[in-house]
């Protein structure tokens, strides 16, 4: 995380459907986590899917993840799910991803539950073949993420 | 069931994904092991949803299911899930569902764990609007059908 | 639902996990919408499920419900989704429930999506054998249900 | 993979439920499909996880993984699920795995589709503290990955 550019944060309750019969978050569930918390910062920049596919017809695709769980989550904990660009480049973009548990009172520190970084890519909606990030959106997300090491 | 026309079955196992923190299925599951059913039922008439979608730019939406939860499914659980065809309309067809528990021994009768009543329709899968179903289509439902009361 | 006492509502975002290939919402998704809407409907009655399970033993668990699916759901929809206890007995409760695409513009009128009926009933967590709703978790749910039929 | 250790292969349908509104497999749900290969590869090495779990009071948890996305997978596709042991150590194993579009043609080469490396350990499922793998169990697994390097 970029100290003095916080990270993006979505607060994810766990639910039933969330759960496992180990008592905890199934392991997958923090990939829904981290793709709705990616939405969200998207969409605090004007980027929503929906609308971006319509106008371009491209989309952006997960190329790699990688995932270390460190401490399990239950049922009705409030957690905090972040998204901070670590590199944009011109057809990918890699995003730090951590989901922390939240603290009961006010001031202590959450809790690191799952950590990772993933790579999503821009692709064509219709084809699914790799393309370029189009220029508008590119811009956005290198003004939304001024901090990080932009690559070409 | 129509005695004399066995039900089409499907063997589901339970596996991690499938549970939820009580230890047991979580209820909306169900649904996706119904779902898994009435596409293999579909297919082994020859109907593959993603080809039929291709051919006729139509694809099927489930209109209305109803479910009662008897008893619940575990980790590991075998369970044989039935499809059987009770009524085929122009634009819709109702199908009977149960999702029983396979007997360690061969020779045990199955428990019943849920049983449920799914109506799908036709639609045009761009429009997302009611449609009939092709007439192929149909035809192919009604002969693997043949003992339910047909609906004009 | 009851004129004057207006149902919980809770807002459901659709993202990525939430559709399926025909570009909608997945039937099966729409029994999630409902579980955490009822989740939150108790939560703001002071019961949550966790804290219920360690001090009573119990749990909720859904023997019945019933879907009609009206309208398509789309990736970045917002939804309205609501929760009214319709019957609160002594071993079950029955939960009338919508979901609804909230309009862009305020004031004018959510279009329904899919509406159902779900009953929970309560079990020991250990055994899953049905029970009576422990006194002090009905009460509570019988204030916070005022105007629906009480049944005994 | 071992040459000469055939990794352990499971299929797997692609359903409408695996799916999302981009007409291909939900990222998160390789995961899935990784979860379910490993199952079937500990059951037919007689280590089924509810039994093992009753019998020892423990189970595994993931800690790691990672996941690299080569092609996409559509509705109504076979995949080839793949799980090889990499490294078995007293406390945790390493898996390396893959999902393969099966070939329409026998004689055709699958088509890699996603690949990754899960780490699992061993923890009391009462507490989820980590432990050594039962003596019992970590024979098994030895023994059942004969190939892979050993490490204590």
């Amino acid at each position: 995380m970029n100290v003095g550019h916080p990270a993006f944060t979505w607060d994810v309750r766990v639910y039933w459907e969330d759960t496992d019969a180990g008592g905890i978050v199934f392991y997958a569930n923090y990939l829904k986590f981290f793709e709705r918390a990616r939405t969200e910062w998207l969409r605090q920049l004007g980027l929503g899917q929906q609308a971006l596919r319509e106008q371009t017809g491209g989309m952006f695709v997960v190329s790699d993840c990688g995932l270390r769980y460190r401490q399990s989550a239950r049922l009705d904990d409030l957690l905090l799910v972040t998204a901070s660009p670590v590199e944009v480049g011109k057809a990918s973009l890699t995003i730090a991803q951590t989901a922390l548990l939240k603290p009961q009172q006010p001031g202590e520190t959450p809790t690191l539950l799952c950590e990772g970084s993933i790579r999503i890519g821009w692709v064509d909606a219709a084809t699914l073949r790799p393309q370029r990030i189009p220029p508008a959106v590119l811009a956005v997300l290198q003004a939304g993420s001024a901090s990080p090491t932009l690559t070409t």
